[in-house]
């Protein structure tokens, strides 16, 4: 895409009330806007990286065999009620409203109600299961206080997958393979060296250990004890004598550190199917109830969790699989030799960023350094006279003089 | 896929409170579940064909040149204030919801406030017009009564596309180019034979008349003048000897119809830009207000539509373009001939959809016209005799025994 046709605009001061380093680069680099605190559009450039978690998410759910579905913000009252998360009370951060004949409906912040509701029509047989169903579908909580750019929204987008077992021994199966695929998100995404699995409290879930995914990062708003060898982690929460002696693991082995929470997976037993009724026949004919587990990973703070990691002081830095471009091709006074590479690049299929705005050279590599995207190519008097390009990648100082053809081979391997 | 993996049922009763009848074939055929009146979830089969329509919709709206972002569903109130559409006195249809700290906050029905707003900080100069911005997005409308199905959900999914000009000269050039857009849309998704233009008031925006996009339907909830001829309809809204005369219509090549709308375009000229502050310099450095227009498709409606206009007394019957699948291949006791094929058929990229359920034939082959594939393919114990399979339209009554050659040149043309 030509830059001076992109629909964005790059900043040096982000909003004065902005205090998330994560926002803060996002809305300078162009790739969102704020409409108020918690609550963020996100520009062609952020949903561009929004698409490509989301793809690399789908990916993986669908090759476990999941279905996509789409449920509804809209929640009954009735349903909820059912299994006692209705109430502020029991869940302080509720978004409600109401239709014109007041009847009270709340905004969605998870799907558990819903789904095991509506399953209660499809499930009936020992035969339907197991199961997996997943959306990517925008959710709702309200926040006190909302001061962590798009790591905490009002408004997010996130994939939740539940899955549905005819017995524990089943459930564990699907619950043990899901943390490798969640492991392998998280590093198709680019993080995954820095994202331990955790475990965790289950709150008002389970009594069980849930698993959290932490990724490393010194903002972070939780505290793991990280055994860096087994790679594993415990969260603050549940960091105990008692919890390391279960886990096998050794004081002495641990680090404290801060992390964000990138992902987590839930045993939920049979909590929603006793509330709700969802049962399935046995092959003797006996109604038991189906046992339960959620799985979520919030796809805008995942976004955020890759800006406050992975960013520099001159800006952000996309791994290739999320960039909204993969390559940056900057014109300086060349725009017909680059217009000819950005066309042989394209027609391979390689995304590129081409920047053929008429502006100083100076302007458009700062430019270049804020927006992120992975590998910067510029086409110069000088580069031309060289009969090549100078190739640099964003993480990394040292540029240098390559032909085109040794910078096509970089993406064709 | 196979049919015995996906996540469907059919069923021979629709929910009792179901008055529509797109609601309730979409729902006997599993594509969509009903959670309350006007909001329904969105099943695997539902939501491929939503996704379908989104794509053809996407595409050409890049092909215009225009740019996706996401806005958000909440919204605050000041910005609503500043256009006077804020009161439930002039939007009766608000949903509205309030933060911890009880300031009030809207569920979005419409997106111009929040991104003319936004422009603000991204239009400045002649330079930047013309401009269109689109998304595709959830949408809330409080109705007080919600008993159409998907065709006037509570929540639905919508295009909505904004134009930004310098002047009303550039303003129209824009609208008149996307008259044929839309066209091409209805055309692409497969009703465009029975979707007319057709004049309407321009409500609370604009003085001038507006454009709706009707399609003939029994059960449609508008009434419309159609001039078939000249492929042009007037709404009953704004029918009068007048606008004929303006338009150069003759009563009596009208006839009188009802139809759904399934689109709609606005001039809103300087109303919103004026309101909240939109502006932009000219060439001689003169700040001007920036020329709107609103262009939406309802998505789920749209959807709808298809159901109400095409699907007959057995069934669903979808258009090729936006069909869950293209193929429905159905095995009467041959699985493995039947696991060849769509072997065959998936490997040349046909989506196929397999029936390789343990079942009769009877309860088969009335599900696949619930289902409404276009294409049925059925391989029985008969035809294998005959060393060809069975092909029959959804569309049409007779079938066919072919070769798997002349099969596969149905989908290569």
């Amino acid at each position: 895409m030509h830059q001076s046709k992109l629909f964005s605009k790059t900043r040096k001061e982000a909003p004065k009330d902005e205090e998330a380093k994560n926002a803060k680069l996002l809305i300078r680099a162009g790739y969102i806007h704020k409409n108020m605190a918690g609550v963020y559009e996100f520009l062609p450039l952020g949903l561009r990286v929004m698409n490509k978690i989301s793809s690399i998410i789908r990916e993986e759910m669908d090759a476990i065999g999941a279905h996509e579905l789409k449920l509804t913000v809209l929640q009954s009252k009735e349903t909820w009620e059912k299994t006692g998360r209705w109430s502020d009370e029991a869940v302080d951060n509720w978004f409600k409203t109401e239709l014109k004949n007041e009847s009270k409906l709340g905004l969605a912040f998870t799907h558990e109600e819903p789904l095991t509701n509506l399953l209660k029509e499809y499930i009936d047989s020992h035969k339907d299961l197991p199961l997996g169903l997943y959306q990517i579908q925008v959710k709702f909580r309200n926040e006190l206080r909302a001061k962590s750019g798009i790591l905490r929204g009002r408004e997010f987008l996130m994939k939740d997958l539940y899955s549905f077992a005819k017995d524990e021994k089943e459930h564990e199966d699907f619950y043990e393979h899901m943390k490798g695929v969640y492991k392998k998100i998280f590093d198709r995404v680019g993080i995954g060296e820095q994202t331990y699995i955790t475990v965790a409290s289950g709150g008002d879930f389970t009594d069980s250990f849930t698993h959290e995914f932490q990724t490393l990062c010194e903002n972070g708003e939780d505290t793991i004890y990280l055994d860096k060898e087994k790679a594993i982690a415990v969260n603050k929460e549940v960091y105990s004598d008692e919890t390391l002696e279960k886990l096998g693991l050794n004081k002495e082995n641990l680090s404290e550190e801060k992390a964000i929470e990138v992902g987590n997976i839930f045993p939920l037993g049979t909590r929603f199917s006793d509330a709700l009724g969802l049962t399935y026949k046995d092959e003797k004919g006996e109604r038991k109830p189906v046992v339960m587990g959620s799985y979520g990973i919030g796809i805008s703070r995942l976004m955020g969790t890759v800006v406050e990691t992975l960013s520099d002081d001159a800006g952000l830095i996309w791994p290739d699989a999320i960039a909204p471009f993969k390559v940056h091709l900057i014109s300086l006074d060349q725009n017909e030799a680059s217009e000819e590479l950005y066309n042989e690049l394209t027609e391979k299929g390689i995304e590129v960023l081409f920047d053929d705005r008429e502006l100083g050279a100076g302007v458009k590599l700062a430019d270049a350094d804020l927006i992120g995207i992975p590998h910067r190519v510029v086409v110069s008097a000088k580069t031309e006279e060289a009969g090549k390009i100078e190739y640099k990648k964003r993480s990394e100082g040292e540029s240098s003089l390559i032909s085109t053809e040794e910078l096509i081979e970089k993406f064709m391997a």
